[in-house]
């Protein structure tokens, strides 16, 4: 009877993830590459919004959205307080992998599929949630849906972002049906909030090392990102003498170079993805290039000296789009986990996550994360097994159902 | 006497020039920075044909589109044969200056007005051509029209072609009124002409350092484009450490610093305009960087040097997207522009011209170049000075003079 009884939750969470995920598996992907395109109030992005709303309200659920367009399914009345909320985001980079988001959120109504058949009666409410644009792919400030939540967006601020075709994120707000002027910290859900799990799938390949399913995050790296204007002249390709020129792509080149060894020097990581050049005619010598570094590390102090070698060795001034303080997850609620989940490895996030906004807002938070064997992230080589995704949602289930008592 | 008659064809080249630029100045300019977007059939460039029309059928010249889509205006009938072609391009790069190309069809106007005013009745047959898509902003290919009427660009490889937008050669033709089927080499016009002249503002600073308002190409150097397909594996930013990571932006450096590293060993040019990077997320390591290498040298083996130094320092295959030869324009032409025009300045070309195509399609070309104070090209920064393009008209109108006896 024990050995039924332990297949038996595992066998039940299986059938909820298959389940699960053979609806998401077709909105917004690629054929051609399998990655996903998935953006925040964009069509497939709507489509996800309307699954999950099924899929909560086929639980009982009462389904509600906050003012940061994040969707919370609610087991309980949250107006009781001391809630407990999970979940993750729904939207994707451009060519994205199907994991990175959507399995918290899965693994969340999978974990209320177990406790139900477990007849666990929670003594306090519980949140599934949906965050809206955790990556920022379409107006490029990374988890907007929490950061408006928590105020750390403001709505002008908000408001003003544009995506690549012009439209502002009012406007894109409009367009859905919502009212961009009731957008804005909203303190009863964040009131209501006594703890926050998230799970994600890893987007490194730290539990490969550590040859485990599952881990837990101990902090958020601290993270720049910085935006270089290079300008040069815009001459002639063939009629320019070497000795004539000022091609600012021969400094992007030095940029890049520059932050790898930065990088290496001190252990961390840095990137240049985006490059923009200005005219990209092939036979014109660009009049500007703009190049974009993200760089994370342990320690703020260690981001800022990346930057700053960056900066003297190509003797152009950043500007500063973006800075994410660290963030230090709840080590009280990290043992409580620990506790539950019996040992598992602790590794830092190098990636950003709506469960760090939660957190710098003062709710204790978790995370946990799911092994991904490809190590790839942010790609369509992304991967988790389907072993791996079961135990994350058993195991998300067991750490629910000791909080919720 | 003599001072009123020196003074005379200046007064009148000065007035046909400023009123025909009055006219094309407003034509496809940015007004923000002051740069031309003139793209073969796009709106613009069809206005600077019907402005070309109007002014040859003014002039009481025979206005004929050849095969290739480029205009001539006859004064005679090309049908004598041993004809004398005069005229340059009236499309622009992105962000072009006011001068590269529109010089050379305003000169040869201004020409012929001198030549009337003289009271010069030509033994040959003389045509005025503005040339389609010399710059290739457009499709792509550099010099479509006069490659098309030689037969150098095919006809099913032309209507291939596409824009930016998809749309491809034949249904920009078809667009604008023209059979896709109708285009090819045109024997007919290229059987009329017996000599080439092209008028041209200076790519480059020769003639500052000559401190000459007026010169001869002798020839064009050899020119190369080469398209690089840096592949690496997409992956997050933040969670890839560095000794995991495969970043084909790393290459796109390196290849940018060794090409200039080539370019100054060989004392010619190499530039790396172009760069298409994917997905180009701030937070994401590209899966591909698509980078173009532009080289030219006085001979086709530097070229060739080059290329393959860059391609030893990456470890990457280029793509050949274009290869033209060097022209040595016509040294009989040029020693009798030369006894008319008294000693001027001879330099190379480093740019690739329409008088080049139909120098390698066999008509006795040669090029006559206008001092460019700024010594900058392809950029809204190109510029003459008013009176080294007055001197430009009046010594055209000497040149034909001496060509149509």
């Amino acid at each position: 009877m024990v050995a039924e009884s332990t297949a038996s939750p595992r066998e039940q969470a299986a059938a909820s993830f298959d389940a699960l995920y053979a609806d998401l598996h077709p909105i917004g992907r690629d054929p051609a590459t399998g990655g996903y395109h998935r953006f925040v109030y964009a069509d497939e992005e709507l489509t996800l919004r309307e699954w999950f709303t099924g899929e909560a309200r086929a639980r009982g659920l009462d389904v509600h959205e906050d003012r940061g367009g994040n969707i919370w399914a609610w087991w309980g009345d949250p107006a009781d307080g001391d809630a407990v909320g999970t979940g993750s985001h729904l939207d994707s980079v451009p060519q994205g992998g199907p994991y990175d988001g959507p399995l918290g959120v899965v693994s969340a109504l999978g974990a209320v599929d177990l406790l139900r058949s477990r007849g666990v009666q929670p003594r306090r409410p519980l949140g599934l949630v949906a965050f809206a644009d955790e990556e920022g792919g379409r107006f490029g400030v990374a988890c907007s849906g929490s950061r408006i939540l928590t105020g750390a967006l403001s709505r002008e601020r908000a408001l003003g972002l544009t995506d690549e075709d012009g439209v502002s994120y009012g406007e894109a707000l409009r367009r859905t049906g919502r009212d961009p002027e009731s957008i804005g910290r909203d303190d009863e859900v964040l009131g209501a909030l006594g703890t926050f799990v998230e799970l994600h799938v890893e987007q490194g390949r730290g539990l490969i090392e550590h040859d485990a399913p599952l881990g837990l995050y101990t902090m958020i790296r601290p993270h720049g990102r910085y935006r270089f204007d290079l300008l040069g002249r815009a001459d002639h390709a063939g009629a320019t003498r070497i000795q004539d020129r000022d091609d600012p792509m021969l400094t992007q080149a030095e940029l890049v170079l520059a932050a790898r060894r930065a990088a290496e020097r001190h252990g961390a990581v840095a990137t240049v993805g985006r490059v923009l050049v200005e005219p990209n005619g092939i036979n014109a010598i660009p009049s500007r290039v703009r190049a974009w570094l993200d760089t994370r590390a342990d320690e703020e102090a260690t981001v800022r000296a990346i930057v700053a070698e960056v900066r003297d060795a190509i003797g152009v001034e950043p500007f500063e789009e973006m800075w994410t303080a660290r963030v230090d997850l709840d080590l009280d609620l990290m043992e409580r986990l620990d506790g539950v989940l019996g040992g598992i490895p602790r590794l830092p996030s190098g990636a950003g996550h709506d469960a760090g906004i939660m957190a710098t807002a003062g709710v204790p938070t978790a995370m946990i994360l799911v092994r991904n064997p490809t190590g790839v992230s942010h790609s369509p080589d992304e991967h988790a097994e389907r072993d791996d995704c079961v135990e994350g949602v058993v195991r998300l289930a067991d750490v629910l159902e000791d909080l919720l008592r």
